[in-house]
């Protein structure tokens, strides 16, 4: 009775109250409301949306259906990043020892693939050995001894957004900006974090392709966090095109230990910056951007932020050779480089074909328990912008097989479009959003 | 994969193709799709709405989920009338014997009581050995020799909309305009009809009390009817006080016996005949609705009415001497008169407190398993406007024991308001609506 109460009211485009998000919440988690009633609700709840209370009561409630790290005697400041999901982005993988080697604690709470997206935990799996299973304890001690915790969303942590979100997934009603809003902060605030940096996807291979829809989402979280006393700053990034060159997790786990030690693409290092310039200020462990850059590049150039990434690897079983040598990680048997169909410009890199065919090469998921080959995928050298001649090499297909090989060239053909003029691709990031508002990031 | 293709596109206000419709529900019946995707889906309809094709798809999906009578043969129109339920409203009990009795044959599906309304089967029940579950050859057969069967929804009859009824019912999308009308139709079209008639409530008591939704609501079932070649009239008629004086199981069953008699109270007799008079003309059984009501009075008249109301229970297994001595029927234990508490105009009957008020006497449901008391209930005497002296008998409460006639009495303060004004009540018939437009009807 009370969750068709609570569908009526939401349908018609009322609102909940604290309590009735906390009883709706917890009922649906105890398995008392079944799915079909959730799943109408949350229909509606994408439909009529939710107001800036609704949002902030929700996200206690699934925050609140389990258990969070307890970090304040730690002593430091605790700060994570958080994406909205791209194709090749290995920010993570580099930002999280390179932060935690400057003295701030990065409790990194990561997901799998969707979609067309990647995921960090996949990524981090193909390093031999390494456990993405922490416990909440496990974490903690890590936390306290080297500074950062690599992990997957355990089931303490808000098992009512784990199975909401599960439901949505199978119900279309994922693209929501107080839902999408609310699933984000309930983990993070789990996290006991003093403060969070977004990576705000936009683009044709974001989540939210839409610019305006992702300011508002930026905004609901900057609120969010205020709500719970937890600051909150967001970047708006490109993704128009893959970031950095390498797409599928071995290789993008290789991409980012060469960033590591000062070798990466310029505009992964330049988002790298960018992003952990703001996790630093945010954690007081910089006095401005400038001198937050200064310490990033000299925590590279001296070796100690890809000596943090070998301690995190060995703390959660992984094999730490593979920083000193990148050919510990799977290798794809095949691999064959995809040429220039003609002369012109890069039209476009676009994606979310390049992510679909890292799927259809067997390195992503269709279905949630698909296992992956993690040594497939492609290292697309070609930027759009780029002058190139017919023949010229664009990209690298690493492919279990000959079949692998030319479904990948198919994929490649789909997303590189070569053309006569090309657009100008997506200032690398275009906006900055914090508590005081929205700023244009000048373009460098 | 289907189904959440099917549901982004409607939740984005997109359209579906008659055979996405078809797969939909036939994937839904089968249990292919389940129930929490199909609830998503119905909140996403609920809110983004069907447009006519759609409806026409949805509800020729639902009817071919299932069986249908073949009744063609018989050589006589067939017409059916359906009520979108109210209080006290027990016409279907008068008007299927009366039509029948002159030559029309009327296949009448009727349901159980829902939320506040009654239910024909319900009433149809409380005749001692009455049966409604017929199949549709026993049905067909009946049909053939009396002209009439008045049974319930066979697990042959439009399964996929049983199934999904009683989804929406669990998640708040009843109300909407197409999934009522393909609803009701994909059932009414099962029955083969030559013409449909359809009593379409409004006020308080109604599910859909606004009359601009009800109009649409019939204009919706009109068109969905000329597009399966049956032709339909609805009438759009008071619910904002109970039919007639009758309200619960048995007492409804004795006031349309004493109605087919030619007793019953002025109200249930007016929209009887014009009701009845729509199913004779669009059966071409009358010249003008002048000789429908002529037609009508005298099989009142001469007992011809009453006769083939003996028939059919007797046919369906019940004892036919309740239409000679309705003291056969199940009698309440208790029963009190219900006094006005002050003088003043009686300012209101209000139908869902009287319906609410059986449920707790026992005579309808919470649950669908719930059994009822068909002794239980209301006879109300009092009408909107009558003017009334302190201590003057209102109602009489027939209920099961003391306790009873205590909260039948509660329900009665609730339901009827003794005032110094009283504003006029609807007119009992105020608008024919048909293939041809909305016509006002003049008041009597």
């Amino acid at each position: 009775m009370l969750a068709q109460r609570l569908i009526e009211r939401k349908r018609d485009g009322g609102r909940l109250e604290p309590g009735e998000w906390r009883a709706l919440t917890l009922a649906y988690a105890s398995g008392y409301v079944p799915d079909y009633q959730m799943a109408a609700f949350l229909m509606a709840c994408f439909l009529r949306g939710l107001d800036r209370d609704e949002t902030s009561a929700l996200t206690e409630a699934m925050l609140n259906s389990g258990q969070r790290l307890q970090l304040a005697d730690l002593g430091v400041p605790r700060v994570d990043k958080h994406s909205t999901g791209g194709v090749g982005d290995k920010v993570s993988l580099v930002l999280a020892p390179l932060i935690a080697s400057l003295g701030v604690a990065v409790p990194m709470m990561s997901g799998r693939g969707l979609g067309h997206t990647g995921g960090t935990l996949d990524k981090l799996e193909s390093i031999p050995g390494f456990r993405t299973n922490l416990t909440l304890s496990e974490a903690r001690a890590q936390l306290a001894s080297i500074g950062c915790a690599l992990m997957g969303q355990t089931s303490e942590i808000a098992p009512a957004d784990r199975k909401m979100y599960a439901l949505r997934d199978a119900t279309s009603t994922v693209e929501s900006v107080p839902l999408i809003a609310a699933s984000i902060m309930s983990k993070k605030l789990a996290e006991d974090l003093t403060g969070l940096v977004l990576d705000i996807k936009r683009g044709s291979g974001a989540f939210l392709p839409q610019l305006e829809r992702d300011l508002e989402l930026a905004e609901t979280m900057i609120r969010l966090g205020t709500d719970h006393g937890c600051p909150v700053t967001a970047l708006i990034t490109a993704m128009d095109r893959p970031l950095g060159r390498a797409c599928g997790n071995a290789l993008e786990v290789e991409e980012a230990i060469l960033t590591l030690k000062g070798e990466g693409p310029p505009d992964l290092l330049e988002i790298t910056y960018s992003l952990g310039a703001e996790m630093l200020l945010i954690a007081d462990a910089a006095a401005s951007t400038d001198d937050a850059r200064r310490q990033m590049e000299k925590a590279i150039g001296t070796g100690k932020a890809a000596e943090r990434l070998e301690a995190i690897i060995e703390a959660q079983g992984g094999n730490p050779g593979v920083v000193e040598d990148p050919a510990v990680l799977p290798q794809a048997a095949e691999c064959e480089l995809y040429m220039s169909p003609r002369r012109g410009f890069v039209a476009r890199v676009e994606p979310r074909a390049v992510g679909r065919g890292i799927i259809a090469l067997g390195g992503g998921r269709t279905k949630i328990e698909d296992l992956i080959d993690p040594s497939v995928g492609f290292v697309i050298t070609a930027r759009p912008g780029d002058w190139v001649e017919l023949g010229e090499p664009l990209a690298t297909i690493f492919a279990r097989d000959r079949a692998g090989v030319d479904s990948g060239r198919q994929a490649l053909r789909q997303a590189i479009a070569i053309a006569d003029e090309a657009d100008p691709p997506l200032p690398l990031v275009s906006h900055r959003v914090s508590s005081t508002g929205v700023e244009v990031v000048p373009r460098p």
